[in-house]
């Protein structure tokens, strides 16, 4: 499709819309919303808008649909796959003004809320009343971010993608119809299952305006364990044991001896510098908490574990989830001079063992610095390889080996993407992962969107 | 659309596909397939198949769209809203030789099964190596028969309805094309979700012939009690405050005075005749679940329960759930002369006191009997009404108050299904329910099924 470039006139209709106020076609909002949090480079939008209401979007989108502009949804940029990066430039529209929470049902576990609302910001209020919206993305992504990436996290093991903790969406389709999809029941079999076609599309198929979220009940207690192995093997292993086991771990979080090296550096936190699980529990009560992670101290035991370090204090565990979070950014800030590509498959859980195995030879071979961790309850591995800045050779055996471990991942019925999405950087190996059915996925975008305004350049090669 | 009468040539040619053993017009087996286990009146086939692989459905399904057929999925006619019912005639394929169970990957917690495996079965096979397949309809349905209508039941509140416990299909479209989605992780962010579009589309978009399903395992033990209420609002507001508490029940059900007086009778298992929750853990060790079953009691009692009788035995347990199973054949068989119908609607938690209240008063000022039940702890509401057989004034009276109660739920924000699926009985209700969504649904099934060969007269008012 060939779109339209931004004219003045489009400008002065578009503010006739929104407001002067709400457009702004600066250099430094531009830049601002060239690029997201991955190696994607970035491309300037033409405009950026903020829009106020889902009136705002409704009219924007039946504008730009009219003219052919190209339009892309902004969180706040914290997606790893270039996501949200305007490659066919056109508007993006920024989400931060419309971040309201909406209602908070206490009664029914339901929140509804604006796309710009920050994960942590609703967490901060739901707090107060015991309640939290469990996908763990662990930046500070917004909802609509989340919903449009199906984000998940270190919460996910236990309760779900953002995937499964969405109940309804109002979503702006490209020709400016708003639309109300799902309903506020907890299960339906009522006809299509629309709000699971929207969630992780990216934005390709409609803009999301309003979401109900389900939430849970802050556990009464928490149990935290950190449990040190002689093998990323055995550490796998324990994995698959603890998840076998219906002990039911609220996060089951990989690292390899690298990142804790990292982490104690950064951190000091005097870990010890081996393939290491972070288990934790939620529960209503301590003591049920220690039977609990006694069953999994001994099931690490049987995996000759080589420490086991149970009863983590709220702030200890809290600094620990921090530093997970953070790797990617220590990770960054240690290696001056080069750039990163983070890798993101997830496989069935018997083949963890062999998907981390591959990763750090790969890594190892290379000569390529390389950190392995990930959500090893759900499968789901991150490899960060540091490759020196503009070392077209270098970056070259890093492609080779991305596509080594991608195509690894799928050949043992995994995913290329378990949670970072497909964007710019997965595109290439969506053909490999969904044969014929990529073409379907093609045909519901072009009903949905027929002019393809709607995030161009991504999901589909 | 205009669908072509099957002729003898029709016949012929799906024989030389099948062989002429896997196709019968005898009369005996178009009247098996003319009708499910709802109220709906029957319609016979014009012949029924029994394909005996994909590659059979494929070739059938070529020809069908060809030669403009109809052609409905059977499973075993489990049903409760007429969704596999004929009712344009055509052809029935009914997968019950295609019912092996292909792969048990224990270490993955993954089966694949081929649709025309019956869900007990497969749960016998699994239950000696600690797995099972949670979804529980409770009925000898087929897991092509669960796939189809997102079926759900007594487990659901905690492992899931069947959408979540489904990672890779295998289906051949109204063309007779192939086509593998979703993958075997456990997540994935990966393009368009359409495992969850087929799942639930009752066969309307095309035909499954294999899927991965996901396993969990036995839990060690289980804790099961019962708590009588002095009112059904009392034992709703107790359903909330146990779900709030996050202990995680592994089934809530509600069974209102009249059931409990009916399982008596058929069963006698001496339960008090009042409003009851029947609540179940799963947890590693019984001193846990003792511990929990506590909590729920003290909750219990703040909502002044009259009687909880906790430490059920696993023989009183099963009675008891087979006794739910089973009381919608124990109604029907209670009330001769009278035909039934299911009501069927989930609400928001908040709301389910109210339309409890709702469903037991409309039943009391009709005076025709009506029995109130349900998965509690998702919002989900049966109402067995049972009409006088052929009386059009009781059931012109039946009809406005399923009418009524619907349409409650779905201005509560709810659903008018739960988990039966739309079928040909709520195809009323699907206008109100998803607005302008509904066209969309449409057009899907247009662009996947443009001949409408698929399960016609279904899910589209």
């Amino acid at each position: 499709m060939q779109f339209c470039m931004l004219t003045k006139r489009h400008i002065k209709d578009l503010e006739s819309i929104v407001g002067p106020k709400r457009l702004s076609t600066g250099e430094s909002n531009l830049e601002l919303h060239a690029k997201d949090q991955s190696q994607h480079p970035g491309t300037r939008p033409e405009a950026v808008i903020w829009p106020g209401n889902r009136d705002d979007v409704s009219k924007i989108l039946r504008y730009a649909n009219k003219n052919v502009l190209p339009v892309t949804g902004w969180g706040s940029g914290t997606s790893l796959e270039g996501n949200p990066i305007p490659v066919r430039r056109g508007l993006v529209l920024d989400f931060s003004q419309m971040n309201r929470i909406l209602d908070i049902r206490e009664p029914d576990f339901q929140a509804d809320v604006e796309p710009g609302v920050v994960y942590h910001d609703l967490n901060e209020k739901l707090r107060l009343r015991g309640l939290f919206f469990p996908p763990d993305p662990g930046a500070g992504a917004t909802i609509g971010g989340m919903i449009a990436n199906n984000a998940s996290g270190t919460r996910t093991v236990r309760y779900g993608s953002t995937r499964a903790n969405v109940l309804r969406l109002t979503v702006v389709l490209a020709g400016g119809e708003i639309m109300q999809i799902g309903s506020r029941a907890s299960k339906s079999s009522s006809g299509y299952d629309l709000i699971n076609l929207f969630v992780g599309s990216e934005g390709t198929l409609g803009i999301v305006v309003e979401a109900t979220v389900r939430l849970r009940g802050v556990s009464e207690e928490f149990s935290a364990a950190t449990a040190t192995f002689t093998s990323v093997e055995m550490a796998g292993k324990a994995v698959f044991e603890i998840m076998r086991s219906g002990l039911d771990p609220a996060s089951i979080e990989l690292l390899s001896p690298e990142c804790i090296a990292l982490i104690n550096k950064e951190k000091g936190l005097g870990l010890n510098v081996s393939p290491t699980l972070f288990i934790e529990f939620h529960g209503p009560t301590k003591k049920q908490l220690e039977d609990t992670m006694k069953i999994a101290h001994d099931i690490c035991e049987t995996m000759s574990c080589s420490e086991f370090r149970a009863g983590i204090d709220r702030k200890d565990r809290d600094d620990l989830l921090k530093a997970r979070h953070e790797l990617a950014e220590m990770i960054m800030r240690n290696h001056p001079g080069r750039s990163h590509i983070g890798i993101d498959v997830a496989v069935p859980i018997s083949a963890y063992p062999e998907i981390i195995s591959l990763a750090r030879d790969e890594s190892k071979n290379a000569d390529i610095p390389g950190y392995t961790f990930g959500h090893a309850g759900d499968g789901n591995l991150h490899l960060v390889f540091m490759g020196k800045t503009g070392d077209r050779k270098e970056w070259s055996i890093i492609d080779e080996i991305n596509q080594r471990i991608v195509t690894r991942a799928l050949d043992l019925g995994g995913t290329a993407t378990g949670e970072h999405g497909v964007g710019i950087g997965k595109r290439k190996f969506m053909q490999a992962e969904h044969g014929i059915s990529l073409q379907w996925m093609k045909q519901i975008k072009d009903l949905f969107d027929p002019k393809g305004i709607l995030n161009p350049g991504k999901i589909f090669p």
